[in-house]
């Protein structure tokens, strides 16, 4: 199988970096790196061993890439605007594209857009950053797990998971809409958090009011996933996120990333959409409400100073 | 009558000013400014034409203060604390005691703790600041509004509201709860979201998702007013805090200046109280309660750098 790496940052430099070293059929689009990766080759430090791949299939034009059977979509929804251009030599009826992006309503958006790709859903878990040109740090973890969202080809979509994991990915097929959920009770409080408190996760941990603000803000998920009748998205759940929490390393989201680098922020899939979808459902998350409100003033600079 | 202000800053020292200026007895005591003034006397500039009380009668040392008809606490509600202490020699049963401060719940905490007091809540609607020591600013409004919680002689209350407003101040009578609810509407909200967003009134009015946000909380506390039975405090309200605000200069409310000069914050009163009585009356305000968890967190100074 064939595979494009549509945005060769922390997430496609690492993933796409192993299944090359791994021997498979890689193409990465890079925009800003071209020119250097395309000289000195894709370094990627990792926890699990670092590696080098001295001449990648790179481009700079989406257009000159081979139709693949594998795209992996490693933007930042931001841009997601882009992708039927992006995507139109790439990806045809026959590609499975994965989209390995934050957030809710993500895969029906780019379906209206493109509805003739069979889309999954990556959730990666894993800490990984590109560090400076060609060059990516993957900190810890690594796991993707699959969420097959219109993509009928189940066994080509096994075989992937097969490949990932062969290439040092260990990769799982996991329901659409529970992994979504799941991902989301982490995400929202703790991306817009840190950035709306300008803090890290564990110091949001450690005080009284915010650890249950944290925990309250999970919970109003699990009532709207329970009113929407998604499974596994219970209290449980909250306790195992909050624990795992409370285990990892002082830790900033890429929300937090984002804003103290200027970037745009993923508000519109991390927040708007989700909330939405529970406005709808009759189950409004207020305090997750607040959250996007202070974000998109945030976003805006209104503050002083 | 006797008048004695406790706590002579912007509100103590314009509205003892006042009362001293029009010629009534007022003692003032003071805390750091007390040698400066008993020197240098009490500077008022006002908008209503600025005045000089060249040797007003001040204290250090609230044992030292004469029995009082009339007492002002114009101390922040942070330091209530001291107010068994301070009133000692000031008020006995037959003292009216007028709490300017802050807050839901003021009145009933203070009860509890001087139960023989005759307390009557006062709200005042003025821009006024300490400048500088013995000089006080007063740039704009200075009416008060006067709500009684247990005080039993009507007709010197009614006294007093006269001979306030012949003092240039305007002095009315209004229904405790209705006031208090009334003042938290504007409070609740300006107060806490100019210190988690570093802004303004104007500057959150302007971006539409805080302008939205404002309003939501707004009609937190109209739910749970209606739910207490408190009369008045409905959505035309809010519409009417809203426009005067648009129509105000910008402006840091008293919590904002209390942050940024890293003095306490008054979240009991103005957030921890109130909160505690809505989700008592089954109406939680789940967006002013997020806004308090914030303000716990800032104050105790975990946000980095």
């Amino acid at each position: 199988m064939t595979y494009s790496i549509i945005g060769t940052g922390g997430i496609g430099g690492y993933y796409g970096g192993r299944l090359a070293q791994a021997g498979h059929d890689v193409h990465f689009l890079l925009h800003s790196d071209y020119e250097y990766v395309r000289e000195h080759g894709l370094r990627v430090d990792s926890v699990n061993g670092d590696f080098m791949l001295p001449s990648p299939q790179v481009y700079n034009d989406a257009a000159m890439m081979p139709l693949s059977d594998v795209v992996l979509v490693c933007l930042k929804t931001t841009n997601n605007h882009l992708l039927p251009t992006l995507l139109q030599s790439v990806a045809d009826e026959h590609t499975i594209v994965i989209l390995i992006q934050n957030g809710i309503g993500v895969e029906e958006d780019v379906q209206r857009q493109l509805p003739h790709l069979q889309l999954v859903a990556g959730l990666a878990f894993i800490c990984t950053a590109k560090v400076g040109a060609g060059h990516i740090n993957h900190q810890c973890y690594g796991q993707i797990n699959l969420a097959n969202y219109s993509c009928k080809d189940e066994k080509r979509l096994q075989l992937i998971a097969e490949q990932f994991t062969q290439a040092g990915i260990p990769a799982a097929q996991v329901e659409y809409h529970e992994a979504r959920w799941k991902k989301a009770v982490w995400n929202m409080p703790f991306n817009g958090m840190t950035v709306a408190l300008n803090t890290q996760t564990d110091i949001l941990l450690k005080h009284p009011s915010t650890r249950q603000l944290i925990r309250e803000q999970m919970m109003e998920i699990v009532r709207t996933a329970k009113q929407l009748g998604v499974a596994g998205v219970d209290e449980a759940f909250v306790d195992k996120m909050i624990d795992m929490t409370d285990n990892m390393t002082p830790y900033s989201p890429s929300m937090k990333l984002d804003f103290d680098f200027h970037r745009p922020m993923e508000i519109q899939y991390i927040y708007t959409r989700p909330l939405q979808i529970a406005r709808q459902a009759g189950v409004p998350m207020y305090k997750l409400e607040m959250l996007e409100a202070e974000l998109r003033f945030l976003e805006d600079g209104r503050s002083l100073t």
